[in-house]
């Protein structure tokens, strides 16, 4: 299998040499989107429109027809290892996600499972292959989990949080029950990426959530030594190519160096850190992504150019190849953006030369 | 004037010998104690609590009762100053604080004052001298004041966000006008904090609970700037003794280095920075205050001591002198913290010798 005939993507990843600085958008594939609310409506709800290979498909293409973006991302939910362990997914309208069986007691923890991918979470399997068929080698497809500790705050939780008291709790009185559970989600996410890698998936991210919401002393403990574990466990390559794997912990910034060292290549960063500093306090270590503040995209078409080339030119304020960067938002697209704002943006990253 | 009988957390803040690690607990007079819903219950709601000399020095004092602190805080609420510029702050069952007019158009904008706090304010600066009575100087009384830039949050969004848009695209799309309330809001919390200071306060804290919100471009410019004009118009002594000054950005983990060059005396840090990294980078400029997060008080007592003496063993790490360093959590007590925790934690961080 060869590469997609735009593989600058990979490229940067690889730090291979570019003809562009790529991008892609966390949440491309979203609620600011007209065309994928229509195909939301048709599947009735959110979980539906996950669960169904084609629906998938159609809306992970729906932005590479209305932008140049240089990769793919494969559309799912975060939490859908959780719900193949049977903790029972679910959204409550405008309340995000939650589980019917919240994670807190000692023996339905011991009881949890690491799920066969090619059991339970086959319907993502198939939607990977079913959109690398329809990519038809163009640009590459990205697959994603979230990181072990993340999928823990939602199983722990039952749902998002604003201050985490129920798993830090768990952290600081009973840590032997969170390694647990963290051993189970570092296999279980090992095993489905994998499982997305055979199917197809060209790169895959970790979403590290909410790893930025723990001291600097439990990140290294609960996040990144079980981040370190899935990555150690990842296959490095597929078909005879290479396939990066991106690590993004959002609130991170202040890791940087520990992070670079777990194996992964690339980190991806919020707009809370410099990309220049960032490259020089992890030197070649890992190419970098990222990472414009979303709401960026609500201002005007020149503000918007104006920042992406703050963005693009702190990068190269190291003086280092063009290569290594991959251009992003610094976390997801936000549902208000004016989808039309999305094109002066890729415009800006295509065209800048440092 | 002389200092107050227990002055450690004072003479900690200059960097004077100690007799140990002072502390006292952000948000220490609130909802997580029995006899301050007591005295709300009482008042009514919380802006007649804050707005009542006598009842803001009763809950004041409750957690010196209870504990043995080496501060007070003034009891008030962070939005006093949009409040007295005519915003109406009003605080809408479980959803925080709100303001009735909201700053969004220009002409709103353009003709925002400075409120005079010895006007507006009067019963912020009484609530200050009858605070300093009842103390009897025993312990030092902290005056506050949120940051322009946090202030202009509230002010724009006209309540809490979670992505900060409709200040944030104020700031990408039209900076000059975010500049214009900056620049107000400096003037006003230099003359709030300074009537604090003339009325009794004997250090001040300047909270920027939302600077963290920030890139690391839009940070310097935006929160950072008019933190240091604060700062810089701050009278830095009352009475014959130094009126020391913290800034506390949540969040600003990543920019300690310039925010040690403002001018204030010392800098608050969350818990995903490590007290001996930080200390290693700002070297002798300022004294550090922070770092445990807050939901550590949810665990048993043996938890919290030994996640108290990690705290205080990161500080100690670097082998300087033991002053310098005020211990506090990284953010304010949760309200749903057992009151009866507190007490493991003050008495490890005064019996621990490095």
């Amino acid at each position: 299998m060869a590469r997609p005939h735009n593989d600058n993507f990979l490229r940067a990843l690889l730090r291979e040499p570019v003809d562009y600085t790529p991008l892609w958008l966390m949440r491309q594939a979203g609620r600011y989107l007209p065309e994928y609310n229509e195909t939301r409506r048709r599947a009735g709800n959110f979980l539906n429109l996950c669960k169904s290979p084609s629906m998938a498909c159609e809306v992970t293409l729906q932005p590479l027809a209305r932008y140049k973006l240089d990769a793919a991302i494969l559309f799912s939910d975060i939490l859908t290892i959780p719900d193949a362990m049977g903790l029972g997914l679910y959204f409550a309208e405008g309340e995000g996600p939650k589980f019917e069986r919240p994670l807190r007691e000692e023996w339905a923890i011991r009881d949890l499972t690491v799920p066969d991918p090619y059991d339970h979470l086959r319907y993502v399997l198939d939607a990977v292959s079913e959109i690398r068929r329809a990519l038809d080698n163009s640009v590459p497809l990205i697959g994603f989990s979230g990181s072990p500790f993340t999928l823990a705050c939602y199983m722990v939780e039952g749902g998002g949080s604003s201050d985490h008291r129920t798993i830090k709790t768990m952290l600081y009185q009973r840590p032997d029950l969170l390694h647990h559970i963290l051993d189970i989600n570092a296999q279980a996410v090992t095993a489905y990426l994998n499982a997305q890698i055979e199917a197809g998936a060209q790169a895959v991210q970790i979403f590290d959530t909410w790893g930025g919401a723990l001291s600097h002393r439990a990140f290294q403990e609960f996040s990144l030594a079980y981040l370190k574990k899935v990555v150690s466990g990842l296959k490095k390559s597929h078909d005879g190519e290479r396939v990066p794997c991106i690590v993004f912990t959002k609130g991170g910034g202040q890791w940087l160096e520990s992070m670079a060292d777990i194996g992964c290549d690339a980190l991806g960063l919020d707009w809370t850190t410099s990309l220049g500093d960032a490259r020089r306090r992890v030197g070649d270590k890992v190419a970098l992504q990222g990472n414009l503040d979303p709401i960026t995209l609500f201002a005007g078409p020149d503000a918007i150019a104006a920042e992406a080339t703050r963005v693009l030119e702190d990068y190269a304020s190291t003086g280092g190849p063009m290569t290594g960067h991959v251009f992003n938002l610094g976390h997801g697209i936000s549902q208000f953006t004016p989808p039309e704002h999305v094109t002066a943006l890729v415009e800006t990253v295509h065209n800048f030369r440092a």
